[in-house]
């Protein structure tokens, strides 16, 4: 078997044919068998599965729908098993990113942003002539006008959410008001179609930011109910948008759809749910646990689905062990990996870390495991890190595998970041 | 002219012929007339001509030979510009980065790290019979026993230096002692030829660094001495290879080849004077012209190359800008990139960003600008930013345009990581 192919993304230079997965698809490389090049990032099938199953039921037990946003994995081979599950569409956080999900063959997006710049709405406006359903956000008459001229002249229309923020958050209109006369005045601009409201809750970080968040919420369920009965939506369904993965369960909690008038329906663009972390993302969904009796019913649980397989490249000192992985290699910016397996090639299976190695310190390319001195590990030996913040590591690679339970990896994964 | 091949990297996907870049040399798209979409990333030409052109003067003044880190830009483009301007041959970090150098037609390389691992040691093997010229640095004896063990099977040898580390710092040996001891045995190992020392003094961080690391090279320089003494080394030409970005003035004159034998090459191995910046990289360098009265004979002097361009995504409330642009597009670890111009579209040309304005906070896709409640920023103009760490930034773009100073954009680079 030719694992030349699978050097990791860094080197998708000499792999002229690696764009064709099909017959990638059971390659079966043995990873403890050092069939594959280190660092090599790699995804559980079955956590995937899980995670897949677990935001389903909650979704349906919830009745919300799901456009998760792709900008966490951009991997259309991820965003097919997303869609597989039942989800809506898919939101994207730009039109690069739009582009990409479009012609991996996505049919319905959310652009979870303003529509800004000339090139930009040219390649978005190419794709809804080629059949797209598409959706963004808007927060200013500026935007409106420009969005409005740009897609008069080129004969389409666009579908658009009106995004509410909060003071010192990031994007959206501050106040009931600004999103009144917003709705308004979208009725003026004969290619723009409003189809409802949107809002990012995850920008709230205040204490406790609970309270404010179902505070928050709570406000825009109301202006949606009074934006309804002044009837500025477009006719047909009205969309209310929001939920990160760290505060979904409050953002159902206002917005039951058993509360709210038949023709809307509640859309949630959690990112990280799928690949999921033992770090900031799993520190949340154990607060939605906490939270949430819905959660806790469904059965199971996320689980984080991404390792990084990286080698001990030196121990040049007692206690301490460089890792050959990096900032290049993983996300650094809400926690460094967690050592989670150790297998020393030729030995039969991998057996856990020790619960005293930690990394330390990490740069471009090398991190440092804090480990005893009394730690059995040696250059050459294998490590296996969870991780901390998917988006982040997602865009480090071109190419990941898909491993089973074995260790084999039985199928590789584009990114198009 | 068929713009949607420069979506920015994000959207390679439909792009099947951009690979062939040599018809895309020369294409002329014009930034400010937002015939490209944002975020981008760009590299000035004139800023990297004249920085191959500093570092090649200084190389020639000292005497020294430069092996680039290629990590840093990972770009064949880029590579190919280092070695036509008289560059020894490239330094890589990663087996898989070795290859995509190799693969790209850089025929001399120096792993500057440990090479391990059975699988990274088979492409670099394949890479050395296809005639590639291949360095690595070792710095235990159960990595040359595996080296050697390899090699042998191959019927291929490899060239190794030992490298010195320092304590509490990465990888090498602590001591002179097991320097020699490690030196004395690899002229047991066949497959094995001892070609010089490495080392890499931006570990250090003490309080002078710069007596340390004085102190450091001065030892380094002793010991190649000894071992030269000693006749460990392969015969023909010895390497002593040290230097990053931030202190290649120091190691130069500690290691002045005027002053040592003349089988002796003194290589270094800076990563980013090539893309430069305006944050770290630009006070070391800063740092250097005050140690260096060679740095200051030198005319002219390094400049930042590389700019981010985005849009204003949103001007939610006074004083605050949201920026389409974020941790997805730009390095954030060492410091947020620095606002430079501003471009309304439709405007004859952008002017100089106002003194006041700054990025406060980065997120994955945005960042917060702050610029006081009277900024004349609206949705849609365009920033340009400078940056901090180029590796960081360049490994989150697969093309990157090169522009000519009247903001049009004359080629696409690639990168490989």
């Amino acid at each position: 078997m030719d694992t030349t192919r699978f050097l990791t993304p860094q080197a998708a230079r000499q792999q002229k044919g690696l764009g064709e997965l099909d017959s990638l698809v059971q390659c079966g490389w043995d990873l403890l068998g050092e069939e594959v090049a280190l660092p090599v990032a790699l995804l559980s099938r079955s956590a995937l599965q899980n995670n897949l199953r677990w935001m389903r039921d909650f979704s349906l037990a919830s009745d919300v729908s799901l456009a998760p946003h792709g900008k966490t994995s951009m991997s259309p081979e991820l965003f097919q098993m997303q869609l597989e599950a039942g989800c809506w569409g898919l939101s994207l956080a730009t039109a690069q990113q739009l582009v990409a999900a479009s012609q991996s063959g996505v049919s319905r997006v959310m652009l979870a942003n303003q529509l800004v710049g000339k090139r930009n709405m040219q390649l978005v406006a190419d794709q809804i002539r080629e059949g797209l359903e598409c959706y963004c956000f808007v927060d200013c008459l500026d935007n409106l006008k420009t969005l409005d001229g740009f897609f008069t002249h080129q004969g389409l229309s666009m579908n658009v959410l009106v995004e509410i923020g909060v003071p010192g958050g990031r994007c959206g209109v501050r106040r009931a008001d600004q999103a009144n006369t917003l709705c308004r005045a979208i009725g003026q601009f004969p290619s723009l179609k409003l189809r409802g409201l949107a809002f990012y809750e995850g920008v709230i970080h205040g204490d406790p930011a609970e309270q404010q968040i179902a505070g928050f919420v709570e406000q825009n369920r109301q202006l949606l109910l009074e934006l309804l009965e002044q009837d500025y939506f477009a006719p047909g369904e009205v969309l209310i948008s929001g939920a990160g993965s760290a505060w979904y369960d409050l953002v159902v909690r206002h917005l039951d759809p058993a509360t709210l008038p038949g023709r809307i329906r509640v859309l949630l663009r959690p990112g990280c749910y799928l690949i999921h972390d033992t770090g900031i993302y799993a520190e949340a969904q154990q607060q939605v646990r906490q939270r949430s009796t819905l959660a806790c019913d469904i059965q199971g649980d996320l689980i984080s689905s991404l390792t990084l397989w990286a080698y001990v490249q030196s121990v040049p000192e007692p206690g301490m062990a460089v890792i050959g992985m990096g900032k290049r290699d993983v996300a650094f910016d809400a926690g460094l990996p967690a050592p989670v397996l150790h297998h020393r090639p030729g030995r039969a299976a991998p057996v856990p870390a020790q619960p005293g190695w930690r990394l330390v310190r990490i740069m471009d390319q090398h991190a440092m495991l804090e480990c005893g001195a009394e730690a059995d590990l040696q250059v050459g030996d294998m490590l296996s890190f969870s991780t901390s913040h998917p988006c982040l590591t997602m865009d480090k690679w071109r190419y990941l595998g898909i491993v089973d339970d074995d260790f084999r990896i039985r199928q590789l994964i584009q990114t198009y970041f």
